[in-house]
């Protein structure tokens, strides 16, 4: 029965919430073979295909591009761990409000940590958080890289050699804070909306 | 002699000015022989390697990916011209500051509009700029998503549909506006130097 | 051995996040009977002591008159729901990146809605959540108020009034932002540290 | 005649900076007896009942909890003198622009200080004021923990323990410069008005 | 004796509040002629020399252009009324939290609209003032201005013309509040200190 | 004909940016003989008039104030170099992003320091320019003073007088960069262009 009224009644504009963002999402029956491979191999690891993706099929022909720039960035060799590319991407975006990114890096920051409260604390201050002094330099290069860009100078170059990393390390520092100023900027505009599997990851049931 | 004399003198802190980056430059000669195809390439058609490429032989496992998701956003298939994209790279550099995407993307906008005003316009403030209703909200949206990304609603997406953008238009303002969101980051986290040629390209002489 | 190893390691500065808060905690065993009145229970109640509570055994004279207005606040008789009390809460802290408070008043969020997801999309992006005219506009007033609270005009008002909130709820609204303004200062400015057993309050096992 | 003349003139909307605040105050007749009692020991010891008073009486059930918590924290035992409770509390009216707690805690810095130029000089710019280490160090904190909160780190509690505070004190510190963040908010949300008698009060005549 | 102690005892910094300003002020004593004419006509109209004046001293030569340009902007004609050019002067200062000219033109608004409450609501928050639709669009256009001076567009200038403002006035209306926001800035510059006198003029006794 | 013509199409809102500014200009052919006589003198020193000397025929009066005021803080005497003085001018610009100001000081920049690259750092981003000690304490005082004048503190003079300024030579810093916060306000607030010939000069060809 209440199905039958709910079939009836008048429609209601489809709420952003309860979809992969807020533009036309294109029939996601009809997508490229190379995307469609793509994503059953996110159902394979991850068990869902990420949003950030699923948004990506308005755009296939950038896919790819912007597919592989990612990977390489958060999962390639670096001086960087993986964890601390993440818990980068978590205060760039806290920094700015992202609410996409932080749900999907929050995550990864507590699977990857195995400590839930890490992604919170870098969420929501990461100047609360107990950190090795070279993450604390580094999440401090962030913060200000991600409010104020052109006040960089080469003392805040210093401080970051000071405390251990390397010029390579430097321009991966940069290049993550840079890509998570994109991806919230990209996450914002287009309303992405974060799999609801994000929310629980990596916390202890 | 000179390199003798060179030798001799008291080693003065290379100034960033004469170099591509604050970080150190690795031998260009030992280049991986993918990155210097390209770098001849650039020679070929532009006269010049841009810094930004040169700044990348630090991290050449990255350069591909980047470079080629670079290209596809600037040059690949879209809604926006080729122009609108970099007049979206100018104003978000103005926003932030950056005086290596201003300098580079500037004179992109010169060239290509064949409006040598109009690059300075979009430098310094967009809004003194004759613009068509299209482009004035299409740089009204980048100016607010470089400032407040999180302040996004759907009033401003509204916005640019009635100014005549498709949702694949939407994503790709979004997607440009980030790009330089992130270029303008890492360019001045790592004091990446404008090439000179840069300057005076696209100004009547 | 391993921990007669640390008992001999030279004493490490304590650390906030092991902690109350970043001053001095006094001894929990000697304090005043209707202080320790009221920690009993809370422990009946909730099972733990809310860290803000503990951090008021330093200025033990003040903690019964806050107690009793932050209880009255969020508790009494209001045209406002105690949910849309702790919406306000936690929107509030989103402003001011308060760790204590987003992660108190989010557990709240959570547990008072049973949406998880609530409380996440509060205190990151109020603006992502599905809200009714009525809550969107409350939480725009309270993002508002909070930033720039000078800046409030009669229209500010009059957008309160006419998503149906009566004199006494606009009052109300300004109450309760403007507590949540004070503490996130408070905590802050102090260091507190939530309790850990709010991280995980009202999320879905 | 004057009346019946008003009575047929058009309705004006009562101008706010005639009455208490912007909201509809209750029939001052008819007040709970408990804030009629404080409302006449008001006008035996000050000559008026202070405004922030009146706007109670459209929440009667929360002004004894806001008075008393109100009054513990500013007149209460401290380490800080009621003269620096007032100081931050206009300090942090200056951060936030507003008119209500301006014009009554300049009136009580004057008077606590005997001093007419150091509420003005609190009021417009603390850093001009020529203040004791102890006070300069109390005032750069409140100006800073009421700008941007979040930014609170370790170094700024031991500047205060340099200036002589204790733990206690920057407690109190920190709740008192809270509390004008919420009066701010409180006042600037409903448009609250300082009553006539404040603006000289102090001053030499 | 008095001066033989002072001789000798070690040299404390001349405080800013007890002089003219934080810089060195020439012998008073051997001004330049033309000057000392200006001070004996400021002495007998007004009883005092405006520190401002006295400040100019250290750059004699560039004192009558800033004094004639400055009595042109402020008195000579205009469709501005004194009082309102008076009314933007304190407005621009309440945004740059200028001491000096908050003081002094705060001073001139008491004088001007005999009305001592004005000159204090337009110090700290103009909103809370009552205003003619006129004068509220002149000041509203003056905090823009002097905030966000870029994010001047038509429809701010359309904005006056509707509240009754010709170009010659809009002109006036930028010009006054450009010359404060160039005031603000040299008065914290130089730590320059308003006279005594101008605390109290136009506050009934 | 042309004028015919003129007369039956459509009336289009005159563009600002093919006019002087966005205000109405008087006619030009009856000017007062004194600006007539000021403008022979541009047209004959540079080739053309600059526009903000044309914005000023809308208020005569107040035109030699200007001229004469800005002519002496730019050209007379001071312990800055002209070029310092312009370099201030176009740092202050760059904080207040005027377009006419960073055209017309960018130019005079390029052309005093024979160094196009120079202007172009300094409207972007100084930070990124070879400064001296100097220089860079100058302009870091500027920006400083440009964005937060409030905040000037004894510090920052110290600053400079360690850089080896004088107590005059703050004063003038303070003064130029004062009267370019006015001037960018100016600028903005009646629309005013920069006259084309701005944009090549100093450019080598």
């Amino acid at each position: 029965m209440a199905s039958a009224k709910k079939n009836t009644r008048k429609a209601k504009p489809k709420t952003k919430a309860n979809s992969v963002f807020a533009l036309r999402l294109p029939d996601q029956r009809r997508l490229d073979p190379a995307i469609k491979a793509v994503f059953a191999k996110c159902m394979e690891k991850l068990g869902f295909v990420p949003n950030v993706f699923r948004t990506y099929t308005l755009r296939p022909a950038k896919f790819e591009y912007f597919r592989k720039y990612n990977a390489e960035l958060m999962l390639g060799e670096s001086g960087l761990s993986k964890l601390e590319r993440e818990m980068i991407a978590v205060v760039v975006s806290s920094v700015n409000h992202c609410h996409y990114c932080l749900i999907a890096h929050g995550a990864a920051v507590r699977v990857l940590s195995g400590n839930a409260e890490l992604g919170d604390r870098l969420a929501t201050n990461y100047r609360t958080a107990e950190l090795s002094p070279r993450q604390r330099a580094m999440l401090d290069f962030t913060w200000k890289l991600s409010e104020t860009p052109a006040a960089t100078v080469e003392e805040d170059r210093a401080a970051l050699r000071c405390a251990g990393f390397s010029d390579e390390d430097i321009f991966d520092i940069a290049e993550v804070a840079g890509f998570y100023a994109a991806s919230n900027r990209l996450a914002s505009a287009i309303g992405a909306e974060p799999n609801p599997e994000y929310y629980k990851m990596g916390r202890p049931s």
